[in-house]
């Protein structure tokens, strides 16, 4: 693989940027150097742009939403990043229908790039990828970064730690499955649309409306001075999608007003460091076993772990204590 | 909080459980040191139970299914710890519905121990948490370990690496939402059973079943000599529940025979030692900075990384390549 200059990304060549994207998520130590690198010498070129996350569960329509506001956005001038977090993939690296089939005008939108994140654990996990990655797209001229995630859980927490704003996207119902919606993905959630609020679903998206509020009053607010708004769209119909994003604007610029938001991007970058950190010194730690003159031979401890031998946390206590003791 | 001792977790003393499994999420270091230490003397008396992973999204009917499979298993001498995993609690620590409230009568039965896990981050994660408390309620006693999860993602990876067999609910649907299940997560289940297979759904849950039959020809096998199966259930009405058991004994007991269950948990001892390793290494990293005569200032680079003076990624490598030079 050719490696790409700082230029090219700055230029907005996509070809580059791809490559710069592989080069963050290759597991080959010259290659992440590479990445490091180059990462170091885009970073005065990053920070300008709006970093949503967007997430919901299966079936409620978060690629046409997707769709709906990327082709807004970059209609009004905008250039969109869509970074899709698949934390399934991680086995096989990919959904069954691939980003190409779900949002194919986006897809083909010379203004919008759209890129999933194998979460293969390598480089500090999805998290730290999706970080590095989110830098070079602003590098690269994105304006909007859209963060997308499915599932409600772990991923969100994720998301949330990449983003400026967090969009949750929220199926109509018969208003019987909030007990699914779980306290800390409503507690992260800046703005709930309720998509899907066409034809007939128009009264059960109501009473999911009425629900989500109420259930939002019995959780701690996200931001004291103003309560979450929840409000409706149809992404097939394109009806609401760029009221939600008016909401999220307005939002933002409040955050950015109060200086809210350089306070949360110093954090998630304190953040991505440990993760980066973690990752680093794990691979340290297990190298040890395999070189020459170490003072503790991990591998051999590891094997006394799969032999029922000695417990997970016991063995790996010992280790961290070597470890302490040689420094 | 008084220490439980191994007697009296191996007496099956249910509070003495409760108050070990604390132990083993507390942030106290004393905590951690005990927590090792009780782990270490029962680790002999662990590896006896069926060891189940249970998943499903939201509305499927999780705790509806579990709690009629507890029955039908303590009735029959079971005895039978659920231990649910909820990564979106991060933040405030459990879903809105709490789990007495979820399974009134499996909570109330002498011959079950339910248990959430909030997904702290501390002492390895989630994952090495759960396989922790899952050790204790082994020495306690417990014959199988249900570990249930919420959502789609991460968290079943999670799961997949701490239980024996992965057990797949899904709810009956016209067939339009197979989009949302991704591939791995079809890849990770031993069994797939459609939940709700009841009156006016029976028919739906067969088209349901259909779909993913095809789906699962779309995927790797998990077992190459035998295709995972696809089956109906009510837990609602207490149909199938028995039999889904059923095959996952029949596949249990396979496992058990050929070596493959022996070595496939060797592996997870393997990767919970890893995981201890890696929240072990980021805490003694963390220190540095705070301590007298350090070769490195972690904090220091860390306020640069907040600041944007320094890129997560590059400033990370150089703390890890610090650490590599010491030893």
């Amino acid at each position: 693989m050719r490696i790409p200059t700082a230029g090219e990304i700055l230029n907005g060549n996509r070809t580059a940027l791809a490559r710069a994207i592989t080069l963050v998520e290759s597991t080959r130590s010259d290659h992440a150097l590479a990445a490091i690198a180059l990462i170091e010498e885009l970073l005065p070129h990053t920070g300008s742009s709006k970093r949503i996350g967007i997430s919901g569960t299966p079936g409620v329509g978060k690629s046409t939403f997707i769709e709906a506001l990327g082709g807004h956005l970059t209609s009004r001038g905008e250039r969109v990043a869509v970074l899709a977090i698949d934390p399934s993939s991680q086995r096989t690296g990919g959904s069954i229908l691939g980003d190409r089939t779900r949002m194919t005008s986006l897809s083909r939108d010379p203004n919008a790039f759209i890129r999933s994140t194998p979460s293969s654990g390598i480089l500090g996990g999805v998290g730290a990828q999706t970080f590095a990655t989110r830098l070079l797209c602003e590098a690269a001229g994105y304006t909007v970064v859209l963060i997308e995630t499915v599932g409600v859980g772990q991923s969100e927490t994720t998301v949330g730690d990449l983003t400026d704003l967090f969009l949750l996207l929220v199926a109509p119902s018969g208003g019987d499955d909030l007990q699914g919606i779980k306290r800390g993905v409503m507690e992260m959630a800046d703005l709930i649309a309720i998509n899907k609020a066409d034809g007939d679903n128009i009264k059960p998206a109501t009473v999911t409306q009425n629900d989500y509020r109420a259930a939002l009053s019995l959780v701690r607010p996200k931001w004291p001075q103003q309560p979450t708004e929840v409000v409706l769209c149809s992404a097939l119909e394109d009806q609401g999608v760029t009221e939600v994003w008016q909401s999220i604007e307005q939002l933002w610029t409040g955050l950015d007003a109060t200086g809210s938001l350089a306070a949360l991007r110093r954090e998630q970058s304190a953040q991505s460091f440990r993760q980066h950190v973690t990752a680093g010194m794990l691979d340290l730690v297990m190298r040890f076993g395999e070189g020459q003159q170490e003072f503790i031979d991990v591998h051999a401890i590891e094997a006394d772990v799969r032999d029922q031998r000695r417990s997970a946390i016991g063995a790996a206590r010992r280790v961290v204590d070597a470890f302490a003791d040689r420094l």
